[in-house]
C-alpha cells in the first residue's frame, strides 16, 4: 500500500474539497491509503466513509494569507501542515499532498523531512499546458532565488526523470530560458548552465528557449533559476487571466456577438478548463528524502485529487531513488 | 518642424510599409518632416509623394536574423540605420524611428548618439495594454541585462516623465516587478530598488508587484532589470499567442460552435487587435542624446505610422532635456 498524507486543513476551500479528493482517490486509486491531517469534527462533516482514510488530530493551520509563512511552520509544528510532513520523515507515510502556502511548504519539507543527499538545491516544479496538449515541466518556479549552475543542473537531472517516469517521455528534452535563442545570450548564470548542459552527456539539451515560445517550446523542460521561472509562471498565469477578461469583453459585444457568444459557450467552457492549472495537478518538490507534491491554493476536489493520482505515481515509479541512483553516477563520471 | 529619421529598410516588410508610414504621418501630423534613409530605388516604389519627404541613400541593411547584430551595426556605418542615427548626432534631425533589430538599435544609438550625461544605463521601453484599456510602460526590456539599483532608479525616472507628458498621466505610479508583494522580497538588486523607491519623494511607488497582475497592475510603470523585464514581455507574448491557438482549436468544434464562432468574428477580430503590439505604437529607447523608437519588426504601415506618431510627441514636448533636469535635481538633493 502507498501511504499518503493529507494537509487537509490548507487551501481556500479546506477542508471540504481536501476530504472530498481523498474520498475520490480512494475510490479510484486501488493502492493507496489516506491520512488526513487537521481538525476531526470540521473533517467529519465532509467524510462519508472511512475506507482505508484514518484522521489525525491538528492544532491550528498555516494560514494562506501569511506574512512570514517560514516562521509559522517553523514555530507550529502541530499545524496540519507540519504533522502531515513529520509524518514522511518518520516514516509513517511515503508523500505529503497539501493546498497550504507554498513558501511555507518549501521551508517545511526542508526542515521536517529534509534533503536528499545527492542533490544542493531543492526546486518546485509545476506542469505548464501547451498548444499541442503536452504538459511541460518548469522548474525552478520558486524554492531558489539564486542559486549555482551545477546546482540548476541537478534539478534538470530530477525532471528528466520526471519526465520519463511520470509524463511518459521516453527522450525528454531540456531548454534553458533565456532572452534569445543564441549561445552566449543572458547573465553569467545563464551562460553557465549553457555550458555544462551543453557537455552533459545524460540530458538531451536543446539550448536557449525564449518564452516567445512558452506554450509551444521545442522541449519538455524548461529551466532556469527560481527568480525567472517564478516570474515566467506568474506572467503565463497574468496574461491568461486578462486575456480571458478582455475575451470576455469584446465577445459581449452586439446583437450578433452575443448569439456567438451563446452558441460558443461549451467551446468556451472547454478552453477555460484547458487553461486551469487545476486540471493537471500538484507541483512537486524536488531534491527532498520524501514525495511532496504543492496542489493548487485554490483547488476543488477534482484539482486535489489529481495531486494525490499524481503523488502516488511518483511514490509507485520510486522517483526519489531513481534520481539519486543518477546523481550519484554523474558524481563520479 | 520637427525632423524625423526614418530606417526605411528595418523591418520584416521594409521598406513598404516604411514609406506608407512615413507618407500616412506626414499628412496626419502637420508640424513634421521625414527623412528617409534607404535604398532610393526601393523607397521611390511606394513614395506617392515628396512633400515633406526626403530620401538619403544607404548602403546596405542591418538584418533582422543577424546572429551579431552589435557587430553589424559597428561594422556598417553606411547602412540605413546607421545614417538615421548618425543624421540626429549631427543634428539633421530630432528623432530616429526604425523596425530593425533590437539589439543593433540599442548598440548604435550608444555608439552613434550617445548617452546622456546624467543617466548611468539606457533603457527600452515598451507600452503593454492592460485588462482596462491603459497602457503601461515596460522597462527595461532588454537594453541591460545586468545592472545597479540606483541606476533602475534613474529609468523609474525617465519612465515618470514619460508617462506624464506622453500618456497624459498626472501622477504615474511606479511598481517593481517581483515574485511577491511583501517587502523584502526578490533577489539583493530587488530589494536594493525597494528600499530607494521607498525613499523618493518624487516618484509615487506602491511596492512590488507580481506578474500575475501583469494586464492589471495598480500602476503605470512595471520597472525591472533588463534581463527580467524582456523575459516578461516575451512571455506575455508567447502566452497570447498560446492562448489564441488554444482559443481558435477550441472554438472550431462542433456545428453550434461553427456558427458561434462566425457570429463572433469581429469581435474576435478587435480582440485580437487589442492585443496587437503593433496599434500602441513603439518602444522608446531611454538614456540617449536622442529620440530613438523602435517600432516592431513586423510592423504594418500603421504600426510604423503610430511609432512616428509617438516619436514627434517625445521630441514636441522635449521629453530628453526634461528628464535631464529631473535628474540633476536628484543628484543635488
Amino acid at each position: 500500500m502507498i501511504k499518503i498524507a493529507i494537509d487537509a486543513m490548507g487551501g481556500d476551500y479546506a477542508p471540504k474539497e481536501q476530504v472530498e479528493g481523498a474520498i475520490l482517490a480512494i475510490k479510484q486509486i486501488p493502492d493507496i491509503e489516506c491520512t488526513l491531517y487537521g481538525d476531526e469534527k470540521e473533517i467529519k462533516k465532509y467524510l462519508t466513509s472511512d475506507k482505508r482514510i484514518t484522521i489525525v488530530q491538528s492544532d491550528g493551520v498555516i494560514d494562506m494569507g501569511e506574512k512570514d509563512p517560514i516562521r509559522a511552520i517553523r514555530s507550529n509544528r502541530k499545524s496540519s501542515m507540519a504533522l502531515a510532513l513529520t509524518s514522511v520523515r518518520k516514516g509513517d507515510n511515503d508523500g505529503v499532498v497539501s493546498s497550504g502556502a507554498t513558501q511555507a511548504l518549501i521551508a517545511g519539507a526542508h526542515i521536517l523531512i529534509g534533503r536528499m543527499k545527492t542533490m544542493r538545491r531543492t526546486a518546485i516544479a509545476p506542469l505548464i499546458p501547451t498548444v499541442d496538449g503536452r504538459n511541460i515541466i518548469l522548474i525552478d518556479s520558486g524554492a531558489n532565488i539564486e542559486i549555482k549552475a551545477e546546482y540548476m543542473v541537478q534539478q534538470a537531472h530530477y525532471a528528466h526523470i520526471y519526465a520519463k517516469e511520470i509524463l511518459g517521455i521516453d527522450h525528454p528534452k531540456v531548454g534553458l530560458i533565456n532572452i534569445g535563442t543564441e549561445e552566449g545570450k543572458g547573465r553569467e548564470l545563464d551562460q553557465e548552465v549553457y555550458t555544462l548542459l551543453s557537455q552533459n552527456t545524460h540530458l538531451e539539451f536543446v539550448g536557449n528557449v525564449e518564452p516567445k515560445q512558452v506554450l509551444n517550446p521545442p522541449c519538455d523542460i524548461l529551466l532556469s533559476d527560481g527568480f525567472t521561472a517564478n516570474i515566467v509562471m506568474k506572467t503565463i498565469e497574468g496574461t491568461a487571466k486578462g486575456m480571458g477578461k478582455m475575451l470576455k469583453q469584446e465577445l459581449k459585444k452586439g446583437i450578433l456577438g452575443k448569439l456567438g457568444l451563446l452558441f460558443s459557450m461549451s467551446n468556451l467552457k472547454r478552453f477555460k478548463k484547458r487553461m486551469a492549472a487545476d486540471e493537471i495537478g500538484g507541483a512537486m518538490i524536488y531534491g527532498l528524502r520524501g514525495v511532496v507534491v504543492k496542489a493548487q491554493g485554490a483547488s476543488k476536489k477534482n484539482g486535489f485529487y489529481n495531486a494525490i493520482r499524481q503523488t502516488a505515481s511518483i511514490i509507485r515509479q520510486e522517483v526519489p531513488s531513481k534520481v539519486e541512483a543518477v546523481l550519484e553516477g554523474e558524481k563520479n563520471d
